[in-house]
């Protein structure tokens, strides 16, 4: 078998179905989404207890939708019945939203290689070729934990792997390396079984100035920190570097040659990067551990190829919630269709910029607040 | 004293700040504030532990300011630190946001009677004697309760002066009159204290298949419902038309005949009417219980007469949250300036317009969902 479309993206999670969704209600229908697992794959893998930090309310007939909506008249939290919801919530919507502006998907295909051609790429999974113009790569978060700044982070159990936590073993105290929200998550749902734990971190969500919650701990887990004290210790300023088994135990060694003892395997929060995929490494520039991208979140390696969600960042603007990532769907869209010389549906353009979902001007994006 | 002013509003709360706020920063200095309490006094008087709904966010940055925010650069839930906010902390935010705008406000001043005059109003005090060209009339829900629909309703006792719940002596089941927001709100305090309750309602906001919150109960609610539904009954489709006393306890007739029994004063959460105060009844038409406005959101009995706040509604359009009705504050000072001539700051209009904050088109007003 082997498909050929314009537009072909990788990843059916919020970001795909979302941008799929503006490709098509702006009217290049020549699309397709491929994923490795089910729609919404990577929230059905969520820990059981997670849930997201952006609260859901539906504020869509006043123009600006749910902040978890990934397409103008949606709104998971109504749709769920939820204000916060769990992965398998929001798996449930993004299946139901697929559905209903019927994107086409291929699901449990994994995409092995990804060919540069000369007019666009070649994608190869084990059975079959995909062609395509436009690339857009929409890989989600969990799968890639960035554990490379930890020497040694194998001896330690990465955050998304935590499930339900039901097979961690007792332990009075548990170490855990990161001070962001996967962090505090992590503490909050040890402490909510009586289990106390230590956060190893450099700088704390809790306690930056910052106004923009892409930089500092939403109120939904600081108000859950609240509750949960007395039992979550935050060691502020430091920077585990290396994860050293000994006996039992665990040593825990800063990069100052502080070392901290863990009786358990510490719980790693160190974040995500998307282009530690080596399906997509080469495409890309890096820097830290993010891609670089051009002004149309495009890579400056790899023309025609685009990046979505969660992992896009411009220097000062952080893209990492839903509510922010998804104002550059349409945006792509609108791009693409420019350069293929396809007249897009201008009512559907003016409905995304009208529900602020289209967003052109990342220099706009201040956080700061009067009060 | 008689002071002379071209704008007065009454009341300073969240919609008499915020229409300040917006008057002055268009360009509309000569205007004051009167309230016969302290600024947000309305939300110092909520019942203890009752919560904003309306979660908060900081979405500032992108151009959609924090659902309870009633300018374009400010976030209560990020000033105050806490995702659903209590009255006490929402009165700190409103006193800030005076403050930081300079909004000059007469507390503790009690407007006894307004007379028209041929070019305004004049609001008399015990002490003072107050003119004004335009007068908005910015009442908010808690002081007006809607309790008319009610025969005996005095045997009752009112959503809003349950305070912090203490006083209310033990009994096994508790009445309440009303399924909306107040209604289970009570329901779920006094089941967090173990105690039960039953809701008579004609229509139950938990059943509610509208996708507009100002309709159906909020996903917070819903949430909080959930944890406590063995402990509250849901009477639905019944309408208690009459409280009689009877030895102990109180008899709550439908407009059926049917009697139900009560061993405690029965909590009527019947919701509110700023009509009803005899301040400014005279001064609009009425229609249900809500003042009849014309598209400026102007008394069509009393020229210049303008009402902000959650009590605005037309036909369809329901305004009774914040982040509703506060589209609406720029868009009088707006009116104001074209009637007066004067030229207002079109930066300022334009941030209100950009942040979502300008609304003269109610007709826009969809709430329905695909998913």
């Amino acid at each position: 078998m082997k498909t050929k479309s314009l537009v072909t993206i990788i990843g059916a999670g919020a970001a795909g179905i979302g941008t799929a969704t503006a490709l098509k209600r702006l009217g290049i229908e020549d699309i397709q989404v491929i994923d490795k697992g089910e729609i919404g794959q990577s929230f059905l893998d969520w820990n059981t207890e997670t849930r997201f930090i952006t609260p859901s309310f539906n504020t869509n007939g006043f123009g600006f939708p749910d902040y978890n909506a990934i397409t103008t008249d949606t709104s998971p939290g109504n749709f769920i019945d939820k204000e916060h919801l769990s992965g398998v919530d929001y798996a449930d919507y993004l299946q139901q939203v697929a559905h209903f502006f019927q994107i086409p998907v291929i699901t449990n295909e994994t995409i092995l290689k990804i060919h540069k051609k000369e007019d666009g790429y070649l994608l190869s999974s084990e059975q079959n070729d995909y062609e395509t113009n436009y690339l857009i790569v929409a890989l989600g978060d969990v799968a890639y934990p960035d554990v490379d700044k930890v020497i040694g982070s194998k001896h330690g159990i990465f955050y998304t792997n935590l499930g339900d936590y039901t097979h961690l073993k007792d332990s009075s105290v548990y170490s855990i390396i990161g001070g962001n929200e996967s962090g505090f998550d992590a503490a909050i749902q040890l402490a909510r079984r009586g289990k106390r734990s230590i956060i190893y971190t450099h700088t704390a969500g809790i306690d930056s100035e910052s106004s923009d919650p892409s930089q500092s701990l939403s109120l939904y887990t600081k108000g859950r920190y609240r509750k949960y004290a007395d039992l979550i210790t935050i060691h502020s300023g430091v920077k585990i570097k290396e994860i050293t088994p000994f006996e039992q135990s665990y040593y825990l060694t800063t990069d100052d040659g502080t070392v901290f003892m863990s009786e358990t395997p510490p719980i790693l929060a160190t974040g995500f990067s998307n282009v530690k995929s080596p399906l997509i490494k080469d495409f890309f520039d890096v820097k830290g551990n993010r891609a670089v991208l051009n002004e149309w979140d495009e890579s400056t390696l790899s023309p025609n190829l685009f990046m979505v969600g969660s992992q896009v960042e411009h220097e000062g603007v952080i893209l990492c919630f839903i509510y922010k990532y998804r104002q550059r769907f349409a945006f792509i869209a609108n791009e693409i269709a420019s350069r293929e010389g396809i007249s897009i549906d201008e009512a559907e353009l003016q409905l995304y910029k009208d529900y602020q979902m289209f967003l052109n001007d990342l220099s706009c994006c201040e956080t700061d607040c009067a009060c």
